[in-house]
């Protein structure tokens, strides 16, 4: 088809959306590999762990039945039902699965969520560095991501006092990740209580991303759903993809209080119809207890790489301002040898074959003096990257 | 958890999303038949084949090879080629597999398409009846739909014409279907391109939901993407759920003009990070040339079913206005009995046990007197349905 070569004008607001600065150096390091070069990948954020074969089995054994048809836009009734479930064995958490809507991956239960609490030039309350597509969701429903930079004094997350030295009026939402993306830090569930009490006050929202859950280390996994008292304006995010290995299935989900649901159903039907259905399927052997013994085993796994990654990084004198508890990342403030990530980890991967995350991915505010380095490669090849990394940047310092 | 009993503020713009009608009917003819009643399912807007095999062995392979991790944004590599050679062999159809985006069901294409296009307040014309959650689509993007009541006469379905008789200011992009769903009609292909090169003089685009191709009887399946001299505003929208009878499996695809490629690609990463793995493993089998028998075979058995159904309908004195050419979908004015067409299915389904999808969904202009049949049933329950609602409506005639 010959192009026409006119342009067409685009929506402002979608022009305006960032890409992930982590897909370029992750092109970049495809290329080099294919070239020839061992390239050390610490810049995907999945585990690398394949999906557990009891997942396939299972979405197989279903599909082998004719069951691959659209499901109920909620998710399946009886995986909402092994939902909730799972919480009261697992958290202690008391939660109808009427209150569970089934997504297509986290990121459609973020969107969900937001889409039915915000309206336009409403603001939402996030902290920076967070997960980069929280900032985006909000833009796109012409609401406004408030960022509040933070630091290791907060463990890099928001708390009770922060909130509250940032009130301000409009806002109709609070988002926070325990563990978070990119720094791997919880908030104790005593402060998000609080959070989400204060919040309760100023009629919004908190919503809880624990989409790390369980990859928690040295302290057991935690939701907030198991606090008593929880006011009604707690959204809980959850999904299949980290814990679970499930990423490229891409089934998540949430948990809202009673008077959302409604509106997040006619959402769902609206937005994307159902959840992939072998994946849901998949997600139903899961959760049967016998198959929870292989993600216990790479939790363990996780647990190890994070200790001899940051025994490794200390070793080296990259001394990191703290140990995260959990998901699987550390977050690097490099100012003493750059004030420019995304160049420096271009510099990194050509220098040394190690792929990192510049930390613009994840704040505009101080992103440009970190990164991000995911364990979600066999911890040797962890030490190995930071071996590369000292000896290069020794040679920097010394030339 | 004991339960706040306070309410919390939601969306303005969300509580107005309409919830389908449908899934009411849905709801109430499964109580019945779990009570017993033998019901008809007329109502589902999916084919009653699951997939075919070929699609669930090759996600099952790919997942035995550990391929369950996020694909590429934008979908695999391999996937975009073989949909690119998809349009060459079997629609002449010059589509680089670089303008393919591939999405979690045409559903996300839909949202992503009209984000990349559409800024606050701008305006998209469709056709009244419509796909329902093209309306919404463009709300949740705080812009307005506008609504074009269209007939028969223009076999339910925009034309150049129409276009020019119903112009305003603001207009950034126009919605058509073709099949279209609720009405199984089709555009030809030279209105389609004029109607593209009308849009183009007025800086619009136009956006061609195809997802109802290769389901077409009597004559070839076409795609607009073949027409030469086609203008760069063209957004078409395309799934395997209908005609690759795929749809608990939540792919499709859309193929933009190469200056929204790059904002569709962030806005993937954004909105869902990437579609399901094993179905797009499972898409790449059933592309293959041999796969595609199966498909031709159920194509002929809609085509039956369309002209029993309606040979049936006109011989019970239901006088349709026209005879669809494709997707799997009679649209019947029902004004001689009932101004209401939800009350008018509740009935029917209560009285005769047939399930149908009031108008409504469709149409917030005419669709109170209107009901939609699907032939998503075997061909002698089809009929059967009709004696069935035929008897009934006798009675009421005769009482
Ligand atoms: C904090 C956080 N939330 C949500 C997501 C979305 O994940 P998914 O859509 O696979 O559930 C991610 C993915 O990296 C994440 O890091
Ligand atoms: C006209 C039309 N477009 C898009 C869709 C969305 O389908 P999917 O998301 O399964 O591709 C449908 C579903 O019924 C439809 O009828």
């Amino acid at each position: 088809m010959p192009q026409n070569t006119n342009t067409f004008p685009v929506s402002t607001s979608a022009s305006e959306i960032e890409p992930f600065r982590v897909m370029k150096i992750l092109g970049e390091a495809k290329k080099l590999q294919q070239a020839g070069h061992d390239i050390i990948h610490m810049e995907i954020g999945e585990p690398d762990f394949p999906s557990p074969p009891c997942v396939h089995e299972a979405a197989m054994q279903a599909a082998e039945q004719g069951l691959t048809h659209y499901t109920a836009s909620m998710g399946l009734p009886e995986l909402r039902q092994a939902l909730s479930d799972f919480y009261r064995e697992f958290y202690g958490a008391d939660v109808e699965a009427q209150r569970i809507v089934v997504t297509p991956g986290s990121s459609c239960a973020l969107q969900l969520a937001l889409s039915a609490i915000l309206d336009q030039d409403d603001r939402v309350l996030m902290a920076d560095p967070t997960y980069p597509c929280n900032r985006q969701f909000v833009k796109l429903l012409n609401a406004e991501p408030l960022l509040v930079k933070v630091d290791h004094h907060s463990r890099y997350q928001l708390n009770l006092q922060i909130l509250r030295d940032n009130w301000q009026q409009g806002i109709k939402a609070v988002m926070v990740a325990s563990p978070a993306n990119p720094t791997g830090t919880l908030i104790e569930q005593d402060e998000l209580l609080k959070m989400a009490q204060f919040l309760a006050q100023q009629n919004a929202y908190l919503i809880v991303d624990e989409i790390y859950q369980g990859l928690v280390y040295q302290r057991p996994a935690e939701s907030v759903l198991a606090q008593e008292d929880l006011p009604n304006n707690v959204v809980v995010i959850n999904s299949f993809s980290k814990f679970f290995g499930m990423t490229g299935w891409r089934l998540g989900w949430c948990v809202a209080p009673p008077h959302l649901i409604d509106i997040l159903d006619r959402l769902a039907q609206n937005l994307y119809l159902s959840a992939p259905t072998p994946s849901q399927y998949g997600a139903l052997a899961i959760l049967k207890k016998a198959n929870l013994t292989e993600l216990e085993r790479r939790r363990k796994i996780f647990e190890q790489r994070r200790d001899r990654l940051y025994d490794a990084m200390q070793n080296a004198g990259f001394r990191l301002k703290l140990l995260p508890q959990g998901a699987f990342y550390l977050y690097w403030d490099i100012s003493e040898w750059s004030k420019d990530s995304e160049a420096f980890c271009r510099e990194l991967l050509l220098n040394t074959g190690v792929a990192l995350t510049p930390g613009t991915d994840f704040s505009p505010g101080q992103g440009c003096q970190h990164v991000r380095l995911a364990y979600t490669t066999d911890e040797n090849r962890l030490v190995e990257a930071v071996d590369r990394i000292a000896a290069y940047l020794q040679t920097k310092t010394t030339t």
